[in-house]
């Protein structure tokens, strides 16, 4: 099994190396190709309108690595695209420090380096923390990092994986004995709790931060919400297709002036 | 009816004034603010790592209208956040010289800002015009916008409209007379024929281009690119919940080392 690794954080995020010297004991070769600078928030990215850098680094513990200008999908599709010349069996991305649950899956770069993965035929699994928000210092990624490595080697000795599938891993903080098992989940919704904090510049001119609370979550059972609340480890598996067929229903029992022609399935 | 319009090819780009001309025939009031630069295949962000610019600006027509340094997932934001104190209806995108069919819609910054105006619980509608490849010189955007009008007026008069309705709208390029109608569709499947060029620079370091041919679609009856294959104007509702539950299903079906617990719903 040959694992590419890349993350939204930068290659040089604590996470991504916890990450990847976890899937060293299950894989036959590990490539790490990562974005250089943090890249959060910034939802499925593909660059086109200008050109990519690679350039070669060396993580903390020596491992070679290679940090892309790019975004965390475009270090996907540079790796697919042939900038990797092995062929890729699995996409691991992570660990991020923040969960990504409900509606963070389309911001986040971790979640979306998964996406493209799948795009290209490649299962992919986005690996996040539920760091708690008090949490200060150093963050141990290792528990996070061996709940991935064992979702990782389950699904990879399993008959008639889904070239497509998109695995959404949440891991609860704290060490592994305290968790209290995995779960499979949908995605929740998440609440948003963004403020607008307007200032002035030193010109007197003004600017705008989206600032406020930390996100918080519905609270229900079966959700990733839900299982990180109850001390699991939640595992969503998402797809690429976004249309919504109850509200395609909605639509089609309704008349249109001019008439709307109703698709033949 | 107050419809806030942005999009993501830049506030002055001359699809987003055509989109603004034809729904002010509908809308007791338009909002503009759009991204001052282009953020194509930017997917769906929020800046929150640095404060954000909004200034004022005209329009060609001298419509004024508001310009950020944000992504059009940001505009919708700030409006939303209170920039624009007025109550907000409505987010149309667009439109957009090329379509959003298949899995552009998750990189798509048109379709992104409509999916932000529906986690704000405001429907959102993004336009997307199937410019074809071989189409040089000016590109005419009004009998897309006529369509988009009056999908907006129909969706308007409908009963219980859902707050996270997300419309993603395509229109075959040509007069409207020859479109065929309108039709309800599921997201199809995209072929990305992405290539990597890799060049070197006057230092003779390389870099390199995600470049190729433009996408195509898989034809099928049914889809957005069916639809526009046929000469329908295509109307695609998406979600926000990308849990698969094809996927789920497998996932629980299967033995896992140390025990899945299954969800309870």
């Amino acid at each position: 099994m040959h694992i590419l690794v890349t993350n939204d954080d930068g290659v040089h995020a604590p996470g991504l190396l916890a990450l990847a010297q976890a899937v060293k004991k299950i894989a036959d070769k590990v490539t790490i190709l990562a974005p250089d600078h943090n890249w959060s928030a910034s939802g499925h990215v593909k660059t086109l309108h200008r050109p990519l850098r690679v350039e070669k680094t060396l993580l903390e513990d020596g491992t070679s690595a290679w940090a892309s200008d790019g975004a965390p999908s475009d270090c996907v599709a540079l790796a697919q695209l042939g900038f990797i010349p092995e062929k890729i069996d699995l996409v691991v991305s992570g660990i991020n420090p923040n969960a990504n649950i409900g509606h963070d899956v389309t911001y986040s770069g971790t979640v979306t380096a998964a996406m493209e993965a799948a795009i290209w035929g490649i299962p992919g699994v986005a690996v996040s923390l539920d760091r708690p928000e008090d949490h200060t210092g150093l963050i141990d990624y290792g528990p996070a990092a061996e709940a991935a490595r064992r979702v990782i080697n389950w699904l990879w000795q399993q008959d008639g994986l889904p070239e497509d599938m998109v695995l959404n891993v949440n891991v609860p903080y704290g060490p592994l004995e305290e968790m209290k098992g995995f779960r499979i989940t949908r995605q929740g919704l998440r609440i948003y709790r963004d403020e607008l904090v307007r200032r002035l510049d030193p010109r007197g001119k003004p600017y705008y931060w989206i600032g406020g609370d930390t996100p918080i979550g519905v609270e229900e059972p079966g959700t990733d919400y839900g299982a990180l609340l109850s001390g699991f480890v939640s595992i969503t598996p998402l797809q690429l297709d976004l249309t919504s067929h109850g509200m395609k229903h909605w639509l089609e029992t309704r008349d249109f002036e001019g008439g709307f022609s109703v698709s033949e399935n």
